[in-house]
């Protein structure tokens, strides 16, 4: 397998899926040793720094990429298999930014009330014990947290000629903001337009499910990926593997929509794995589904879908191509950075 | 402790939250065996039964109770803990009902186009490896899938001079629908009303987050629950706890709606248990928070806000009344029915 | 006609569609002089009395009724023709209740921001130029607007055996807050229960169409109103006739669904009228549909679909009911309070 | 004034806010003679073309424009004057188009169920009499509607280096399918990148609010307009305003929050006019408000806050350029195309 290497400097970081040209063209099968800037553009490194006056907000969630995938076309399968992520900074950041958020109005839902206070919250990452410190602004409270490390986006470039914003999570990936994106995992995601335009970026040392102030303890991360392609059954949301459950991931407004995402795209799934028509494949799914909430602060929220492997007969999706990127990224050895 | 031992009779089986006679005075800590029929009032027993034609829509969800606690006054708080639930049929049975569930349109939001057609789905239980079986209708699949009982409804009178149907889940609690209710949870609920009116019911043998096509494989149930009451602290909405977690459900429309007031409410409990801001316990809840859905189809959506009892120092939630339910149960012996 | 006058003393007041005694059992064609307190059960008097200290929040939108319509059974329909609204008081007032409106986080959507300050707005009514006065609090500025009474609440007692506070709109009618619930409009509800139990209130001098701060220009009015009865027929959702529309309301959360129900409502009403089948009417209906908000502050939202019956060929609705009320109102001379 | 007229080939016309190349460059206070194709890309042109069949669902709503405003910067308002729309054939058509509409499952909120059948309705135009032709299709029935010609997309570029489709109604414009975008009136955009990128199309003879299906009634449009700039000003959401309104609208999901943005925005506006603070607007706007949906069924519904000039004191928006098109128009003499 080819390997690269690709740490970008500040003026390669992308801001959108689709629109930002390729940083480099890469064949299936490839693995990826890359470099993401955190959420905030590196730019929150104190508790002092809050968003108002530390924040370029037209320039948030830089991405690694985009990387063209040589051979891939509209309607084939990207996958992406998360091999390592480490973090690559010594603390984290989450901050509370006024009319971002999960428990505040927003500017697409606005009221007339005040915005919360500002406040930063910098998490201190131990990298022996793994761990995070969490101190409180207000009160005398602190606690270590064990270290999640996960990418908030990994996505391709949309159909219809659009451009959206990094900050966004849809049908084509992005911003999906769920702690299931973790080392691991494999990813599958529809191809829209020639070449894929891959990118990820936006990693998270910890993040609850919901993602409910709308920051994690962002940071920059060290993150390894094998990527390969599929041709043809492009998936209509993204779907995630890994060794233990298959996920499919909805994006909308409301929440209730972007459930409705995924379960209809896991049903799909389960009726390509197991031959179940479509009624049967609902009510199965009604009695083993895990639906743990990704987001409910992005421009989309996301609500993944989830099955436990353990409950259905050994099947095999995408011709087995999670079980081989596993298999590859072990032979790898040690991942150094 | 008192013990008292209740299996209705079909005409004493409630149907509202508020509005029913109760059954029974109890004193705080009374320990209740009970006997719950299923959702459909027993009305579906084989696979030709489907909903047009087998069940009575009127009377859905029958439950058991309502019972006068003794000293229950409005904001006080009822502690229910869940000893034992034990399917007490041989089977459940799921169906699907027309323009009911979550991925179908629905009377509230209707669309043109057609129903589902109806299928309904037995599932044999088997008490000895305690597992269900699926058998699919138009393909050549079945599986058996472990039980997991829990109970649909469990609520208290609304306040506001209200009846609720035993469909609705809200602020009372009520048709949550989530497999955290399961044996060991102890569920906290204010009292809105004197005697707090009290009642469960709607067993499900196994059901998946969401409750997708709106119906669990439900079954009659044995009930072992201890009853509590705490004078004053009435939560705004349900919490919950277990050995390793904390809960709080809200119920609404949209589905985000539901997640913010259980996150709130959370927000509040961190509050109480840790002297933390609000502002500080939204950071904390944000890198910790589990968000699994309980149910995207009944007339409010109900979601989970989760916290693993393990990420934060120990804590005395209600002066301790779980661990005393908890250890109560314990020398209740085993359970027979 | 049967002439009923009925002025409720304060503890003759309801506070629920359902669950409260009739207070006059009534013939179908009666004509009712009724008088009706305002949302506040007249606790606001002055600019100085705000939300927090003046109201029972327990006790809002007093109603008056229930009536007992003779011979109204489940799936009749009952015609409620308001006649004449005139304000009862010289002055009306609205006022911004902390967490309640349109343009705040709310209870049941809550968020961690501050309540909006309280402020209470006193409209003087002039019955002569039939107009109301408003004046800034923070401003320099006063202007005059015609007054436009109608009534927030016109509703029967649900089903399902529930009793549901005067703040709900739903399928039942109740607390619909439109506009177009005003002199020379008849409505059209299903009867749920024995009796109809029908009531009015909450009048407003005026009020724009989505009551963004959740109250309008409240104030007692002086109600005519001639109740009928049709067997059958009864509308999933309010329908309302006057001398140039037709209306069906629709009321939900999120309000899209609301919008829905009373789009499907007007497409069977226009099946029922022109003998179009659904396809055809959605098509129509597509292209001269008005859709005025009624509210979205409520526990439910109202949207209105609207039809201007210019634009169609005559029709007769319900058997011409709304003409022969509308005719029989007229016979009733001047209305005198 | 310049005059610029402009009729796109098929080659030229754009699918995209943002993303295209500008047509032309022009200056402010450029009277614009134009041509816009219909929805379709004028694939539809008899009852039995229907969508499955004929439409490519890649490139529909074609764009007349964008057109480069010299001197405008990111924060300028755009002021689009409508003189005068007039359909440029001499029928229009309205499809149902699979999963596509406001009563049906869509494919971002997806159900289990059929889609609705396909059915295209052709409508006659006559210029003389200004009216529509609707036929039904499966019932004897015919009816001729008034022409109200409106256009359902009038743009700018968005920021953030987005580039969205001409499907879509946002703060940018966009699809917005009001019918009040008809001739008379103004519609005020901020601007968001260099040149503003300014284009319309989406011609509807006639639409009711809400566009049901998620077709008017759609076809190509002679279009004049007159297009000025206002240095700084930008509004948050589209403005509008003609001759007896002030208007403004929001898009998003749900429906409440596109109310929201268009409430908060008149706030703001009221506060411009008026010197009042944003709770005496919210309160004003309580009592005068009108909220006609715009749409239901695009990729953000659309909701419109509308006020009655002759309810408050005369006030001069934006310098009075309103009037002084209006103006401007009237001196056009008469538009022949």
């Amino acid at each position: 397998m080819d390997h690269v290497t690709f740490v970008p400097t500040p003026d390669q970081l992308a801001y959108t899926f689709g629109g930002a040209e390729p940083v480099m063209r890469i064949v299936p099968r490839t693995v990826l040793t890359l470099w993401t800037e955190d959420a905030y553009g590196g730019r929150i490194t104190s508790r002092d720094d809050v968003a108002t006056t530390a924040l370029n907000t037209e320039d948030l969630n830089p991405q690694t990429g985009p990387f063209w995938i040589e051979g891939a076309k509209p309607g084939d399968t990207l996958a992406v298999h998360l091999v390592d992520l480490t973090p690559a900074r010594t603390w984290g950041a989450s901050t509370l930014i006024p009319f971002f958020g999960g428990l505040t109005s927003i500017p697409v839902s606005p009221t007339l009330q005040d915005p919360l206070p500002e406040r930063t919250y910098l998490y201190d990452y131990d990298a022996g014990t793994h761990t995070l410190g969490f101190t409180a602004h207000a009160s005398d409270f602190s606690v270590r947290l064990p270290a999640n490390p996960m990418l908030g986006t990994v996505g391709v470039a949309p159909a219809r000629r659009e451009v959206r914003t990094s900050l966004v999570p849809d049908y084509f990936g992005g911003n999906m903001d769920t702690p299931e994106m973790a080392a691991g995992t494999t990813c599958f995601l529809r191809v829209n337009v020639d070449g894929a335009l891959f990118s990820l970026g936006d990693g998270h040392y910890r993040q609850g499910e919901g993602e409910s102030c709308g920051t994690a303890v962002e940071g920059a991360m060290h993150v390894t990926a094998i990527v390969d392609l599929i041709k043809g059954g492009g998936p209509a949301w993204p779907r995630l593997e890994n060794d233990t459950h298959l996920m499919c991931i909805g994006s909308g407004r409301p929440l209730e929509e972007a459930w409705r995402a995924g379960q209809v795209e896991m049903i799909t799934w389960l009726g390509e794995l197991y031959g179940l028509d479509r009624l049967d494949a609902y009510q199965l799914l009604t009695q083993i589904s895990q639906t743990p909430i990704a987001n409910v602060v992005d421009t989309n929220y996301s609500a993944v879908t989830k099955i436990d492997k353990r409950l259905l007969p050994a099947a095999v999706a995408y011709g087995g191509v999670h079980n081989e990127l596993r298999s590859a990224a072990g032979s790898l050895g040690a991942v150094n950075y």
